[in-house]
């Protein structure tokens, strides 16, 4: 085996026996190349199935297998590389891919096209650990939302997004309330004499989101955010190979990939390793203790897989949100540590002294990160 | 509350009582519109905070909810719809997606531009159940490819489709194959004397799809076959809505969605009536029986749900495979009826005979359905 011509890819898988580890891993590396019985794959093929070596048991009934792809079966396309992962085993149970050949991901991916230095330069925030919020909730007009953005910006929060649920309602167009809210924002940092940046969602259609993507940058947006499992995971990476705005990933509808603590692809390779090298320069993700399900442990985990060295491929921020409040942003920022977006909704807007106060008060916790 | 601004969707959730039950039916309802906390909507915005109704309790643990969201907040916008439906909740557990209003459906979507009858119309096949065979395997050049669909459609297959793993590689890029393939089948047709259909993979990068559907028309293809997937789910309803090809959704990267069977969405309402509604004249699934999970009442429900009354919705024709051989089509012809496609991939290949004795044999079988 010339290892050049393949790459590998981590799954645990569920068995009763080594034999019947050995069986699964060839069904998997049978299943996600050739497709068809092996002793039907006519000899000029037999380069392109998949091979398997069984790693190691790790409990009574879990075992790590590696399967080595040969990477002609790709040659190159992304959206195939997702479905030689992942595509008919998605289909079958207690298969759980946790990492793929670093090497390989470089050779396919260029990552994101800002990262950790390019969000900090377009902030002029060098060090600190990062604010954001959402502008919502949707059914506001577009003076409303823009409002909202005037108090927040001019409060110095440093990423204002829009709320992943507003897209193109007639009650504030994409047109009008990027428009809108672009100038919200730029004269809100006039008051806070810092910048702000605003990162519109144009998640929509697949065949129409470059038209929303170039709208958005000709209506002077500061980034986009985008919710790849919706639009099509390689969206990500063409929009940010434009190199024009930073894109921030956002992970709804994504959910079933990951909550299945035995079936899918675990959250640090989805969120951290696979959608950082498709190219999302921020990284949103449900935050532990909030409404949602992930433990402190995997939360570390996605952290660690968006800043970890992968050659040429930038590292990206990590964006936990649905899981943080005013109150506690401080205690996760010690965790979580300085190349970390925090992302804050709906407690700043539960604040009684209003949006301008509220988001002063929470920049005013992540200025304390530099005392 | 005017029904007329509001679509249902019915969830299965897991509840300790009636009160925790409509606690995570208020959640659901408030994270899937306003997604913040309700004592923060502004008045002006109420009217867009989804509502529920707790419908019954179906066993110990399980209770249906009914979440009824306001239109506005979709407003037209397909993927903004699935969104809405399991965007954010997708990363919580234990819920499942069962049903929608199937007005709204409509008003949505406009369903498959060929369906059954236009399927049938393009084969002259007023009647009897339906073939489809996969080239493959990946690896093969153009001309082996060729030459099987020569052989099959030779031998009377109804449906040639590539295998979902065939894109653009390199050992048969995609303009050749279709070229080849698409000359291959009308030669192989003149020796039948009967109609075959071949359906590229056209399943790519999102942004460069629509290139790649509009090659498929001018050299000539029958129709696609998409993964809608690893495409973002909407591209189906938008080459379905060109009117020009039929098109054949395939499951890859989907199983996550539909394989826990306490959270996620349901085999029949995600690839019979979501797909179905989105476009998708053929929905190829993983039969009972074979290499996957689906048990015989779920695979019953989901050939119900493709062809099931949806008002001017046109129905879609079931496609199993992954667990159909030779052997087994009659059975299945009997149990799932007429319109009905047999994909049959494998065992064709395993024919001592060759793929045009294969081919010949199981063409047979359909024939024999109307005697």
């Amino acid at each position: 085996m010339n290892s050049r011509n393949f790459f590998w890819a981590r799954y645990q898988i569920t068995a009763d026996s080594r034999a019947h580890a050995e069986k699964i891993s060839s069904q998997i590396a049978t299943e996600q190349s050739v497709e068809m019985p092996v002793d039907a794959v006519p000899e000029s093929a037999a380069k392109f199935i998949a091979i398997f070596e069984l790693a190691k048991q790790v409990s009574e009934k879990r075992w790590i297998t590696v399967i080595y792809y040969p990477k002609p079966i790709v040659d190159g396309d992304r959206t195939q590389f997702l479905n030689v992962l992942f595509g008919n085993i998605s289909l079958k149970s207690e298969i759980k891919l946790f990492d793929v050949d670093p090497g390989y991901l470089s050779e396919l991916f260029a990552g994101p096209s800002f990262g950790i230095v390019g969000i900090r330069k377009l902030l002029h925030v060098p060090y600190r650990p990062l604010s954001c919020t959402a502008l919502k909730p949707v059914g506001l007009s577009v003076s409303q939302l823009a409002d909202r953005a005037f108090q927040f910006s001019t409060g110095g929060i440093d990423i204002i997004k829009d709320d992943h649920g507003l897209t193109d309602q007639s009650t504030a167009t994409f047109d009008d309330r990027v428009t809108a809210i672009v100038r919200a924002v730029r004269k809100g940092e006039q008051n806070s004499g810092k910048k702000t940046l605003y990162f519109p969602n144009i998640t929509t259609s697949p065949l129409q989101i470059y038209n929303r993507f170039q709208k958005a940058v000709e209506l002077g947006a500061d980034g986009v955010l985008l919710s790849p499992q919706l639009t099509g995971p390689e969206v990500l990476h063409d929009l940010a190979q434009e190199q024009i705005l930073p894109v921030m990933a956002h992970p709804a509808f994504s959910g079933t990939f990951v909550t299945d603590p035995l079936h899918g692809i675990t959250p640090s390779f989805y969120y951290g390793t696979l959608w950082r090298a498709m190219g999302a320069d921020c990284i949103v993700y449900p935050n532990a203790r909030g409404r949602f399900l992930f433990s402190e442990n995997v939360c570390n985990s996605i952290n660690s897989a968006c800043r970890s060295d992968m050659g040429d491929i930038k590292p990206s921020l990590p964006t936990p949100g649905g899981g943080i409040d005013r109150d506690s942003v401080s205690r996760w920022m010690k965790q979580y540590g300085n190349d970390t977006i925090f992302l804050v909704g709906g407690s700043l807007y539960q604040h009684s002294a209003g949006l301008e106060t509220a988001a002063r008060e929470f920049q005013n916790v992540l200025l304390d990160y530099e005392k």
